[in-house]
């Protein structure tokens, strides 16, 4: 497999401290011509659920032969594994948590590889931080073209991940919010294709909260200013927005505990 | 036009969402070598007035042949034409919606494109996310040294933009605040040259809410500890600010109502 | 000493204004192939105290003939000199306010240049962004590999910096909070070899506010969800932090407070 030397990098570490810097100055110490791009460091802390819906919605839009860093890690110094994977041209290097489950389980001839080869990590490793010594150095050795097979023993049984997904009961289809992103907008984990499939000939009627939507809209603005609308977004799914305001304001859920919210779809002709 | 392979970009997509790292990605897979630089994603949402003042102060800084990529876009998807600049020795690419009036309001030979040339999208085009679907492959192309005149048709009529500008009345200069920056200065619209020549020979007299200054300082430190002070700022703007505090809050203004208050200045000798 | 063309950055400047890429729009203009890596812009707003620590921790993990730009300059246009220094095989460029006393403290073969040669600034220098106007541009010529001699005089005398550091009284060992980091960790500035050398055969009992731990953990979840523990972290230094939760949330400390306040430890066998 080709590298493109692009090593990218989501965390749930936040960019106030230099945890982030530190894991970029190892990766350039060991592969001087690797570009490090951030996808986000603000994955909700600890949550290998959000890390790996961003991951799966994301690396395709990158080059193939790009090595994707993720560490989210609650677990960190446990006696999980350390884990490189190889699925869809792309490389994925992380804790052996679940975070590369949804990948994995798309790509069936996904190679998955326990990183146990400590000569590929700093020389002194941490009980807290592998990110840095361990993550960061294994994925910069990738780039500069060594051999992914030679960096641990191939494994069968990675850690799943449960990835909620919406439900069919009776006449309804049921999901949930996955994420609020900057905009207020509430993204559900209900595809344009389980959508569709579900509705058939008929017209949608969304329910969250409080709030009933009976129409799928294009654009954010085919609603009034400050007025609801849903529609399916840019990365084909189901989402709850407010035209040049905020969803997750306009409905009357606590802050903070949108992510989880019940969606109902029912339809009608 | 020589081009630098640098792409800055400017959005007010936040960086917690994978927005930012798909147009990057999406730039990397089309132009490898090419060096993507951050301004700011945090745009105040929907401002293209905020994102035209800061590209207009910005881009100077950069080489010339810089691709200047800007997403504030609060009309995506809907009839507003994708359009292309080159101005001053730079492109600027995004919406035709006022974001680069200033630039090519001062630069009377500015080349303005209407990008209706698809093939130089990505392949599929969603209605609400056109940063990543067409300005973003659009930018990279044009740091691989694509010629801007293949990419779409010369226009003369791109959107203007009402920019607020100081204005003089009986013997006041009225000038407005337009930013609060991250130490909590306030950067008014009152240009140096503007304020020099109302003032001529007299002293300031600055008023913003309840605060009167009546003297322009060279630097912070000039006021003592705590307290309010008016000086030039590096970008040759009247700016209040308070040695080693915030005037956002020195001032009683509501918060987050500070952008738009007025700043009246009169003189004295 | 070689350059591999990385300049790091470290301001208290914030990420939502452009000043950050105003400096690396100079940078590139000067040296177009340097590859900067940002390290934070989030040192709390004119803490020289907490820039110098952040510094002092991290620079060591990028490669040799790294140079790192650091601005936290509220003395910004007073007669405070420019310097860069040469340590241990690493540039640092930046104001002579005790940011860089940790590194040149810590070598004594360090070479300190006050930065007195105008050439190598922006032609046009304000008096408050020396960020952007003296910084930038010595940084960016270091990169290309002018020799740091030729940009200014040799000192002795840089500014110093009072570091907090522990102290030994009676039969305990003082220690204060340095800082709160993104998962509410609090960060002291007690050593690993401090500690170790204080506690001997003994085991530790580590006081913040009300709270007491009596054992030093390896990993944050070998204490039970929610519960406080203490460890040496990953930059060896002894932090409190509660696992899958904040520690800063967990002792009843007013927010923002947590810095500065008292961490003792005492003995038991």
């Amino acid at each position: 497999m080709n590298r493109t030397g692009i090593i990218t990098l989501l965390t749930d570490f936040g960019l106030s401290d230099p945890y982030v810097a530190m894991m970029k100055g190892v990766i350039l110490s060991i592969s001087p011509d690797s570009r490090v791009v951030d996808i986000t460091h603000d994955i909700r802390t600890g949550s290998i659920i959000q890390g790996a819906g961003v991951i799966q919605e994301t690396y395709g839009f990158f080059p193939e032969g790009t090595i994707h860093l993720a560490v989210v890690d609650p677990g960190v110094g446990s006696k999980r594994r350390h884990i490189a994977v190889k699925a869809d041209g792309h490389f994925f290097v992380g804790p052996d948590n679940g975070i590369f489950w949804p990948v994995i389980e798309m790509n069936e001839d996904a190679v998955i590889v326990d990183l146990n080869r400590e000569e590929y990590f700093l020389s002194h490793i941490t009980s807290t931080f592998h990110g840095r010594d361990v993550f960061a150095p294994v994925s910069a050795h990738l780039s500069t073209g060594k051999d992914l097979l030679e960096m641990g023993s191939v494994i069968e049984d990675p850690v799943r991940l449960d990835m909620p997904v919406p439900s069919k009961r009776t006449d309804y289809l049921y999901g949930q919010i996955m994420r609020v992103d900057h905009f207020g907008n509430l993204i559900t984990n209900i595809r344009r294709d389980v959508l569709e499939e579900f509705l058939g000939q008929y017209d949608p009627v969304i329910s969250v909260g409080n709030l009933e939507i009976k129409k799928l809209e294009n654009i954010y603005s085919d609603a009034d200013k400050g007025y609801p609308l849903a529609l399916i977004n840019s990365a084909d799914m189901l989402e709850i927005a407010v035209n040049l305001g905020r969803a997750s304001e306009y409905l009357n859920l606590n802050s903070g505990e949108e992510v989880g919210t019940m969606v109902k779809v029912g339809r009608y002709r």
